[in-house]
């Protein structure tokens, strides 16, 4: 199937490679990944929290891949998908997907018709909500549509972004909610986006012991007047112990555990170990070729800022000391190697700054085992972004 | 043939408006070209260039668009074109575009081999180099297509990237050039792009003098052997005045003049005035809604990371200066609305910090003429990074 579909396709101009290549053959500057890491990783983070009696809702916005998020639910008992995005929902709805949230506000009329339209194609849908006007909107698009929309009231529990800051305007929101035809009140979303990054443990515990008394404020509240919350959802890669340790949210939201990047595997773990020499292995690599030396010491490889994001910092060259990543510009990278061992054509594995805004770029994920191309996966929800 | 072209495509899915749309119903976030804009800035350099008695081959790796670069061959009277990927080159070759240089090495022996076949699809293919390994492996290619590849020698004028250094260098390579089958010597590449965003014009000026006099050696090298150079070529939209004035280029490569960006509009002409202030107009925006307003003097829109590449600086917000854009993560940007003026789903034009990798993430460019949308035009090139 993977090999007839991808049958009529040019390697080195609608994709990096075929089925049984070497790596080294890959046309570069492409996405590729390590299989074993990522099948590790992802069994890895269902065991957690399976063993911790939480549920994962995977985050689908980090790989935008319908292949992973299959291999997310199979192997990792994940329950459903996180989107950002309504046209991003709509590619897992159309891939078979049965139970969406959409972990975002979604204001324009045009996209509330879309997002209302989501459950014909079979599938649960949960949206995020942060004011009064939206409950109305998304109540007239659902009865319109004869659909039922389940919603989750986002509150702001330290990011400082989307999200109510007071437990009084969640009551408002739910009391709306309910008396909404069409909408279903769901529970509460809370993720502390913030923090993730912190490279300090017990600094980002502080942040979301923040975020869980803030929740259990609003869950008291919410429960003295009898609603009931499905679900309580947030946490992420840097943070997921602590919400499945806090007794009050039953929903994980984990995205980049699976493939890790370096601006991530930075953050220490309990013990001051970085993420990504134990807990998560890099299972994500821009893959790149050196296409000039003219200098001794300086390299150039063929992967700049059209192919990641920079924005968390620069790449990181994998399993490497003798050479570093220096500089980026629109369709270059410059390498230091000092000792001049770099040859023309020559690959190097960069771990990327920052998974998400990279992966968005690319149109192919080639996976790899032992040196040998194994499958090509779609970016299937790639720029995705209405 | 747009509109019937279009038809089966989804709004809000596959494209963010068609033809006929306001402004205030194209789906965000996006890119919007204002096209008057667009045409006034191709008409100028294109006006420019002629009365220099120069050549304009475009740089299409800025845009990635057939659409765009048809508009400066007619309107601007480009001769040619510039790409720096292969696999970006075989889009416009396949579109018809007959004159076509890769402005880059080329050393992967399958991109090799897919370069020497450009010529088959009709199109006059002209690449750099700076290694004299380089010429066997070109020349193998071109004779065994029984094609022609016309080399530039690429010079490291200033840029310290790709290029040799050595005017000696440059007369080895020619040398090799001229003795290898399928291969013609056809000039100098001598771009120098580190120092087209430097602020300060005497600084720029200084960059492109030194450039100049490294030029000007390598020719009277190659002039006592008697190679003749068809192709003098760099520049860009920092510097075009200076090698216009040169009297050794004869070949401008410009390309961000077209849209403009953030980070090139604070460079400084000769009067110590913005360029995107009287020189250039901005005619590249990302059109970005409104999405969630809890807070009073915060607002948060919907164009993030995932849309825009923030390698040279954020956003900033076209035509206003009571909001600013504050913060950037994957999804959302935070805009300071310190009156808080703005309205859910109202729609900010973003002029990107550097146009380039912004344009390459995205699928579309929407065409709009005083606030109706006139055209799509797709990003013919995006993620053709081979």
């Amino acid at each position: 199937m993977e090999h007839h579909a991808l049958g009529h396709l040019e390697v080195g101009f609608d994709i990096p490679a075929r089925p049984g290549m070497k790596e080294s053959e890959i046309q570069t500057p492409c996405l590729i990944l390590d299989l074993d890491a990522l099948e590790n990783n992802i069994r890895k983070m269902g065991a957690f929290i399976k063993a911790h009696g939480m549920r994962h809702r995977l985050h689908a916005k980090m790989h935008k891949s319908v292949d992973i998020a299959l291999l997310q639910m199979e192997l990792g008992g994940a329950c459903g998908i996180c989107c950002q995005k309504v046209s991003e929902a709509e590619v897992f709805a159309r891939a078979g997907f049965t139970d969406l949230l959409i972990s975002n506000q979604v204001r324009d009329p045009h996209k509330i018709d879309r997002l209302a339209s989501l459950p014909k194609l079979g599938a649960r849908t949960i949206v995020c909500l942060d004011a009064l006007d939206n409950v109305a909107e998304l109540s007239a698009a659902a009865y319109g549509h004869e659909t039922e929309i389940e919603c989750l009231i986002e509150i702001d529990c330290g990011a400082g972004r989307c999200g109510v800051s007071e437990p009084q305007q969640v009551l408002e929101l739910a009391h709306a909610i309910k008396g909404a035809q069409g909408l279903r009140f769901a529970g509460l979303q809370a993720y502390q986006g913030s923090m993730q990054h912190l490279p300090d443990y017990e600094q980002r515990k502080a942040k979301i012991d923040a975020a869980v008394a803030m929740v259990r404020q609003c869950l008291a509240l919410l429960q003295r007047e009898e609603f009931e919350c499905d679900i309580v959802g947030g946490g992420g890669t840097g943070s997921y112990y602590f919400e499945s340790a806090s007794g009050v949210y039953n929903e994980l939201q984990c995205g980049s555990y699976a493939f890790m990047d370096a601006d991530y595997g930075r953050i220490l773990d309990e013990n001051g170990r970085r993420i990504d020499e134990g807990e998560w292995q890099n299972a994500l690599f821009l893959l790149t070729s050196v296409m000039s030396h003219v200098k001794a010491d300086r390299a150039i490889v063929d992967a700049g800022l059209k192919v990641q994001s920079v924005d968390s910092g620069l790449p990181v060259v994998f399993g490497r000391d003798d050479v570093t990543y220096l500089e980026c510009s629109d369709e270059h990278g410059t390498i230091a190697d000092p000792a001049g061992v770099l040859k023309i054509n020559e690959r190097l594995r960069l771990v990327p700054g920052h998974c998400d805004p990279t992966c968005n770029i690319h149109d192919w994920y080639v996976g790899v085992r032992q040196g040998i191309v194994e499958c090509l996966w779609p970016v299937s929800a790639r720029g995705k972004a209405f």
